[in-house]
């Protein structure tokens, strides 16, 4: 069976009940969460051994972490301890025209923290066929994108797929920023992905964005040509307010575009979809399905998410079939 | 007054918190459901006598169903205690594209093992104007479709009045195997109810359905025609998605087909709003009013039970009324 | 700075988990709220002094309505304490075609059995610039009507601007007796809001009102002729279901009629929005913004309120500012 | 079978979750109750046909209230709607030494302002037994004194056994004001039960307490001696604290004092214990068991309530039995 | 690593929330148990190797309980898909005088009509150096009893050391039943571990009790005499109420009897107290500390997990030890 | 009226239900708390004027923590805000054996990264009269000692009174870093407050603990003797369990001993008790009350802290007179 390891932070959510602003009540719904965190859960339940690497404070919160993981068949066994705390972040939920709500309380933490040598290479990738990470990742530290780097690289001399989900984060770094380090990451990407209008502007791209599905082919195009990238998948997020969203993914199979279904969906979560896309996607292309497979997948699985509470997609590959096939939401029983 | 009797099952429903996956979490919502037991519920708070007949464990599971009854003013006097269990049902709402889920336990349970022999049909009928029952209940057992059979017979000797809701359930059974049951039970059925989809595929009647209206109104016929039925309720639902249903009811009245207002609704919890369609036409039906009304009432109740928790329709005449004739939500205060 | 007095009641509210109907589950919400007292927490939020005064039974639940609004940090120091119970209302939130069910149980409360002596006039416009209340308050006893003329004359002869929000209950008064209350009031008031149906008929304007964009200019031009009224804002709410609503406010600028975006939203709880647009309007008036800013923020307050759990819109300008400009309910992260 | 007929107020209770302080939180548990319907309740339960007439709104609120009723089988059918409000009560359990905390709210309820010309006497004495009502009641109002005095004259006449429980409540009125209106219904008092040292205070009977037991006896005799009484029954309260609390009861067999098992028990919820000794002594009088077994049954199902949320005491007659016996709390499985 | 197998039954475990009696409230606690599951998950958390077997449905439930146990790092290899049902048990927590209850719903379960067949004998014994089971498993169904002896069989072969607890469970079997059953067991069984006075009863072993300790003593002798087990290990509790009891653990070294630290405890929930003795005796047992340590730890453990919510003893071997050395629940921070 | 100023850190606390481990379910409790802040919002409730000053992120977590000190209307115009976060702590309620368990996750807080530039000390001292802090404070950061010293000496010399509680906290410093401060700061303190036990230790003063009641005495001499203290006040805790302890109150007044009553006490949430006897024993030292009534009400207010969930000691100054009168935790209804 072949086996992927993501790498990043998982950090605690911290969430008011829906419809409270945050530090308005004295109930909170705690999750784990964290993108490459949320790729292994959906790849482990897709069937995919996952392993996820990261560092977590030896103290009760870095249990809870690792015990969330297990519950997901997510390998842990590349877990370092060590470090002064799991970061925390506060999440309200958006509606209507209010849009969600994100407090991040990560400096400090453990994985923020960490250094390379922390992390037994070797361990991490032995039996491993694929290295995934996002860009969220690099931009914890000043160290991190160095740690990022060194790291793809030594799964590609291992002979490892690497892929990489640009997620770009405002609050973390600016476009700049986070440019000159995928910049150095992108040469040993073999599947990139990212959202449409966020990757146009932080690669700084420059397609018109006027006609929304040309620019999804203009974009792939010109990451393909600049960085040499073989896979290239985008999506595509339409808020129209709070609680819908419409959706949709793409990729470009040699000289043909693949579009996904596009969806319009109602929002519990909307957290972890794009992660979901990954993790759909990506193990899709593991398991040798067709790029229009996978692009279908991809976009179900993030679809699917925003019907589910918490940063994980708890979803089967029949489910989200279904969805990619049409299904509408009837009740079966 | 009026009395209506019903026949079936009524299960302990188990609930994870909206948004929840089932089996994902450690807190659950507890409420008891049952198609007819639904129906006795709503009929009874409409102001028709209720009795629902059924057999339940003697343990405390059987007396928190029965104290859930009684609040509802339902007759509890014809259960009948024994058996091993109360069926249970987990349920997990839909939402966006991701469908309800529900995962039936009831195998063994006290009703579905009972016998005919268990039940005082002198009892049950005694100053009972009407019956009903549902096809989940024929699909129960092996024995069940016998214990209807001569259970709605008793009833007709008595002069009731028969109502049977199709409720085609493909986890207990197959369209075939309820046909052959179905067609033994309708030629005692005064009152047939179901959704037109479900029923043309069911009865193999072969209605073509490219126009829904045309459809309903051939389905109707063609049900009188092969069965005899005096009065066919039709009820159609459009599954958007999870979170949003169309909704409507039509009957035919000797010679017009009389179609309810069309409604398009969010969800709550779609669970039992067939029911409360049966509920509100048959009470109408049973108090004299028009099928006109009978149908516009069973349609509001169906799609106000949409917007509440659980499986019971809570709602007053009033509340029907005020929704069939237009009402829009907006708060009274 | 500037300061605002309110004055009204204040209730404890009860309300059943989102999609329960009232009295048929053992757990609640409660939080407080009170149109005035709505007013005067979104007003201190936004940077305005407010001071909410009431009569509060000297009990736990008066202690309890006291810390609810130090925490917004409302001025207390003119609340007196007397009488025999803080008014309740159960509230259950509507859902589709469900409207929202609201039992008031307001009765003999502290605030609707005080008289004129309780308050300590001096006291409570000592520092103020501006003395707010609803059509609320005069509908809650006999005496009321003569308590609120003689405070708004009060107001008036120590130079306060008076604003006024209509605010018909059909519960508590007819728009006959409104009117005749209204009509005493309205020479005294600087600034009157007002839903544009609800004011056409409580007011008996008459106005042809089946072109809403014109009608809204007439209802304007109407009240202010007759009652030589300085400002007028009025809002206008389309309900498509109880849990979508459309909204938007308009003014009058001398000759210019001036309307807000209008918006479509999902529900999460719509109590309070119109006490969302009042203080968003007032506070902007008071900050001396231009009366296209005022009522934009006053319907993007509105509207930001329908998203929030509990009566108190909890807002800073800011998200006020970014909703008016067509913000859109993206994650922020 | 027997009939018992009570008669009170029911009250829609409200709490914090344990150990929160009243009005600090956002959630509240929600209950019914009030003695003479809990009493109604555990009568039902152990098998005797039980009765509870009272005056509801009619409204929701008071909806609830039958719902509540009738899911306990307490017979409703006396129940009158009408007048303002259903009474509320906030209640806050104790911890340590921190004392329970009761806020009534109940002034102005349907109950308190009925008059005897509200209630069916006729219907609400067919068929019944025995008539119980409690020392809350007369406090209710200025016109309950003479509406119980009238209701107890006819029971007495229709040939009802009366029970009496002094139940005083200091929030409602004083020793001295209960005594005059305990005077005129003791003569009339078949049963009459009794804190024994509230009893002593009340009736002002003098005994010296000094010797617990002893009081007892003399208390006993005293009421036997100056009112006739045939069957009187004392409870005895020691609170440790508010988390734990000794119990007995103690009752006089012509000569002979009988005591009941001497208990000493932790606290989930005492609300409602002293009507559960009531309850458990009436049946047990009304089904022909002898005064030890009445005393045992009423103060095993008084300890137990302590370890029930609510005000209900959901009990059934063997779990009496068994605690009775000396039942230790062992699991059974 | 040592590696530790358990093979018996998990099942959901449904409650309401504390002083709330089963089937009367709206809102359910849900987490899984079972004796054999208990004792993995503990070993698993105390650095042993654990691996749980048994057979669960292929549904939603089963995965649900596979989840919970990857959590506790519990190996599910050998966990076989198939069969109907998850039991169910219905749990109320005892407190004061009234005793905890519990409805099983284990008929008819995956695992209770399981086949030897089914399981892979080669596959769960494979690097496992002890085999544990308890007296519940036999119990669950005719074929079970012989499944046991195989399975036993089976890991003495494989030289595999064999614990068993004798678990005795009332409401599944009588004494004679479980006796004839377990004697067939016992010539196999390494470490046999039980309540004393159960284990006099149910073995008739006909040792006096009446000295508590001797009768530890002669329990154990008899036991070692009788059936030539090399270590018994036997527990003490005292029911004091339901929400307080005592306990304490005795083993028996050679020649010395060795008695733990008596406890006396409240009560979070006692539920999985017994499986958190055998797991932390057997973990210590198989690390090599003498039988002293074995018989702290034990007992340390059952009485920790009283104050724990759940089936489950999250505790670690330092919080083992701190209760064992006199830990007296003082807070560090 | 007098007025009391505090510094110190106020923290999110998050908690699992009670009986549930840190970190395994999904739910948890928020709350606001902090020593210092404690103390103030006990002062202020009982009727001192009360500031707390501290630094707070400028976001949401910090504005909540804003809202919750001026719901219990602490003055909180002193509070600066900047830096990064806001102190979290993660807080498990012990049970039986198993002692509470708290995991700080301070470090890099916006107070701990504070310097004394940061704060306006003629500002928060100004209309002052006493200023308290206690030993968490300079042991959160290297600069903190420091800036506790300039604070205090600042105050007196303006005048006002000092009090300092030692609370000692080992996961934050050891003794011996403690003793070093607080010897810098004692100079300084009027009134110094204590555990016993914790302060001979700290303070290496070396009294023989063998008798408690002379040790309090010895310790009171010794520090008075060393540091010139005036009033010293000494809490001395047994902890009979995690869920039981024994609590009492001494001070000196001139030559004589005062005790408070000596309590045993259930445990709902000890956290804040220390605090409450802090603001208890101060308060009544500003009010003018004497020192046997100063210890009364600080052993009282602590005690009664044990039956609060939460940090915050929602007192009154009737509820601790009581108390500590010796009331018994009786209903009052």
């Amino acid at each position: 069976m072949s086996k992927i390891v993501t790498f990043g932070e998982i950090m605690l959510r911290i969430s008011p009940e829906d419809g409270y602003r945050l530090f308005t009540d004295g109930r909170a719904r705690l999750c784990y969460g964290g993108s490459e965190a949320n790729v292994a859960a959906l790849c482990a339940q897709l069937g995919v051994d996952a392993a996820f690497v990261t560092r977590l404070p030896d103290n009760a919160a870095g249990d809870g972490a690792v015990r969330h993981l297990r519950q997901l068949s997510v390998d842990v066994s590349g877990i370092v301890r060590g470090g002064d705390r799991l970061g925390v972040y506060y999440y309200e939920k958006g509606a209507g025209v209010r849009p969600a709500q994100c407090v991040y309380d990560r400096k400090g933490s453990s994985f923020a923290c960490s250094s390379y040598e922390d992390y037994d290479v070797d361990g991490m990738f032995s039996h491993a066929d694929h290295f995934h990470l996002s860009g969220i990742t690099p931009a914890l530290s000043g160290k991190m994108p160095d740690i990022c780097l060194r790291l793809i690289r030594e799964a590609k001399e291992r002979g490892l797929t690497v892929s990489y989900d640009l997620n770009h984060r405002t609050k973390l770094w600016n476009a700049c920023e986070n440019r000159s380090v995928t910049e150095t990451l992108l040469p040993y990407t073999d599947v990139f992905i990212a959202n449409m209008y966020q990757c146009n502007e932080v690669l700084n791209l420059g397609v018109d964005t006027s006609s929304e599905e040309r620019a999804c082919i203009a974009v792939c195009r010109e990451i393909m040509k600049r960085y040499g990238t073989k896979t290239v998948a985008l999506t595509v997020r339409k808020t129209f307010s709070a609680d819908r969203n419409g959706f949709y993914g793409m990729t470009f199979d040699k000289e043909n575009a693949l579009f996904s279904r596009k969806y319009e969906t109602g929002i519990v979560d909307r957290v972890g979809s794009g992660d979901a896309f990954d993790a759909a996607f990506i193990s899709s292309v593991i398991k040798g399905y067709d790029l229009q497979t996978a692009v279908e997948y991809g976009a179900a699985a993030a679809v699917l998410k925003h019907s589910i509470e918490g940063d994980v997609a708890y979803l089967t590959e029949d489910e989200i079939k279904n969805a990619a096939n049409g299904g509408d939401g009837r009740v079966s029983r």
